[in-house]
């Protein structure tokens, strides 16, 4: 369950709900999140500092709550991109491409993602996280279709493959994050890897 | 540079050092960083607070000279682990095998290396890291010895292919530290994810 599902944040006045989540998201890659202070969010959101606290329990659910919404966003976004895909070689592709493009045009979720929500001991330690289960699940399942339809090999079990597959790409947008988004071009890197990634989970005729 | 190259580290005390470092390993993967304290770390270590300061100047200086201690570790056993690889491929099957089967026989190391660290702002923004990267050279160089050799393709950058198999790695170090050491078998899913992004890399006769 997430924290805040018993808040206003549903309902009408929840506008103001998205102002927090968006200045938080921006204070915390500024200042990262165990220096951020929930003044200085209620400062950027235009809200008084109890306000925050009517939306969010602590600084921590704040995080978790920033996850869910954009883990929501992520997941949203991915299933538009696989729409038009045929089988699953052509759905990895545009899944890692999708991820890596969505990463490119939102540099401050991208680092809340990679940096900051290995900050909080409680998102990493008690937190079940399931928006992105959600995320490695839909990951999983395609390399299982290909598993299934013989495009791709059975050799590794697919949570396997779609937890280093994510990894693989977590760590590229944490290096492309840190250095200013400037050291390479990280859509043209996500191919690559993509690329190394399918061939190492193609079916082979000769095997 | 280290900031604890000035302290009496290297010197004949250094005993000491090692132990405030190892207490630093145990507080560090039980408690996370931020909630850590200097004081449990020196209790931990048997010695006085104050001493903890004549050997490193803060608890990110303790973190950053933690890393650097075991990386240092990995590094060198990695060399060992190489010393009987021939070619490309063999190698990077070593070393894949060989650093996995480090951090499932130092549980707190890999803990640190792959949760803690990311806890630590100054460690992620403002130190350039000199251990890591040369472990990452080290791999990068691996991958383009194959390339000139033939054995791997040219289609990545060796350094990006290093870099996304370093995050495969790290991501399901990370699922393994977090679900107990119990949830799977590491070294058994790092030659899974080895097995992958070999045949990914490999140069193929019809290409």
């Amino acid at each position: 369950m997430t924290a805040h599902s018993d808040t206003p944040a549903r309902g009408p006045g929840s506008g103001k709900r998205e102002r927090i989540l968006a200045a938080a998201e921006e204070v915390f890659a500024a200042r990262g999140f165990f220096q951020a202070r929930v003044s200085e969010i209620a400062k950027a959101a235009g809200v008084a500092d109890g306000t925050i606290y009517l939306y969010f329990k602590s600084k921590d659910d704040l995080l978790i709550s920033l996850f869910e919404d954009r883990m929501e966003l992520v997941n949203n976004e991915l299933e538009t991109a696989l729409e038009g895909a045929e089988g699953a070689p052509a759905k990895l592709r545009c899944f890692i491409r999708a991820y890596c493009d969505l990463a490119s045009r939102h540099p401050n979720t991208a680092e809340v993602i990679t940096i900051e929500l290995r900050q909080s001991s409680k998102f990493m330690k008690e937190y079940d996280n399931p928006r992105f289960a959600d995320f490695l699940r839909r990951l999983a399942s395609i390399i299982e279709q290909g598993q299934q339809e013989g495009t791709l090999h059975s050799e590794i079990p697919a949570p396997i493959a779609a937890r280093s597959l994510f990894g693989a790409l977590d760590e590229l947008l944490l290096a492309w994050v840190l250095g200013g988004g400037e050291k390479f071009d990280i859509v043209r890197a996500a191919d690559w890897v993509g690329d190394m990634i399918l061939k190492g989970l193609e079916a082979r005729r000769n095997q």
